[in-house]
């Protein structure tokens, strides 16, 4: 029974891996950089876009919005100007936990492929599942909280583990609580060594040029990134 | 396609359920009250939990620890001399994002449901699944903290729809925040009109009283909880 499951998720993951496959091909097609980005239920991920899409360099940006229902991430980025695609997992009662690669691939024909250089698809709210899925990305970003304390990578380790930045953010909140940062890079870097890290207030600005020229670098594949 | 997908859902809920009513049967035979603790990661349910666990007058309290990985919510409630069961959701890979009736019940022989009168089941920190899978459980508490922002109960709203008391927690941040209480209390009523819900501060105290006297109320069956 235990082994079916087990063969039964394996199997579940391989064909996931096969549309994500794909899905990267046809983005590569169109030479467009793909950004996954993930985190926990209000950690900013949103926020963080808003505070750079508008302003990156000589990059044109598109956003994919993954949430289970409504479109309000997806209204607040439309006013900046950028293309936006919604992508609700909601086709019944509560709702898939994550994007995978088939919900991407049915998003594929309505995204600007050629009027862009770098998608940003933002996942849904959640540090288990989406860790699991790739959907047909270059790059894996996610944000972790303060406020969120720190032993989530002892407690999510996939998606610390699956990674390529780690944005460490609300830190204009540290004065108000009691987070041990130094703890949190140690726990980072038990289930993640050396993975790069930034530490970003979207509201206060602080980090932001950093995370602005990650992105930059990412689509135009400067540097060992891409 | 679809609709076998729908289809393979409602089966798997449906069995979930079958397993979740005998847990039920269970816990009332041994006359344990049983709550679901849920919530996003980080929001302060394990230490809302230690702020009331060893002071609930009259009630004897367990705790069955949910995670995906390591025992460090387990560890820090054993401190105060509750029983604490771990449960790990992670056999291969990733690990599962939410407890389900199945894994409960393969619990149930570790509890010692004879010497407890309450047994609070902290779930996954995941505000999508954990709502769609019912465990056994008499009632249900989930914890949005005001650092997740205002739109939480529109972007999921089975979660709070599902739940029989909100907890809103880390309300004294609130003067660091651009956080709109009435607001995120008018999405609370439009997706769950009504609800009771009770602005709590693990860390100042503010609301503790009230949380220890729900919790109480729902172990010994007084008025209209259980």
């Amino acid at each position: 029974m235990h082994r079916t499951k087990v063969r039964i998720v394996e199997d579940a993951l391989d064909a996931n891996n096969t549309i994500a496959q794909a899905n990267r091909d046809d983005f590569d097609r169109a030479g467009v950089t793909v950004v996954n980005f993930m985190s926990a239920p209000g950690a900013g991920k949103t926020t963080l876009l808003e505070t750079v899409v508008s302003t990156l360099p000589g990059v044109r940006v598109g956003v994919l919005e993954g949430d289970v229902q409504g479109s309000l991430d997806a209204d607040r980025l439309a006013g900046l100007h950028v293309p936006v695609t919604q992508l609700n997992t909601d086709p019944s009662f509560g709702g898939e936990c994550h994007l995978d690669a088939n919900m991407v691939r049915s998003a594929i024909g309505s995204l600007p492929l050629d009027e862009i250089d770098l998608l940003v698809i933002e996942n849904v709210g959640n540090l288990v599942c989406p860790a699991e899925f790739r959907v047909g990305e270059d790059l894996r970003v996610m944000v972790s909280s303060v406020t969120e304390g720190e032993d989530k990578p002892l407690k999510y380790p996939l998606m610390f583990r699956a990674c390529d930045l780690v944005l460490v953010n609300k830190i204009d909140l540290l004065p108000h609580l009691e987070y041990d940062l130094d703890r949190f890079l140690h726990y980072l870097d038990n289930v993640h060594p050396g993975v790069q890290r930034m530490l970003v207030s979207a509201r206060t600005g602080q980090g932001i040029d950093a995370w602005r020229d990650w992105l930059v670098m990412a689509a135009t594949r400067e540097g060992a990134l891409a």
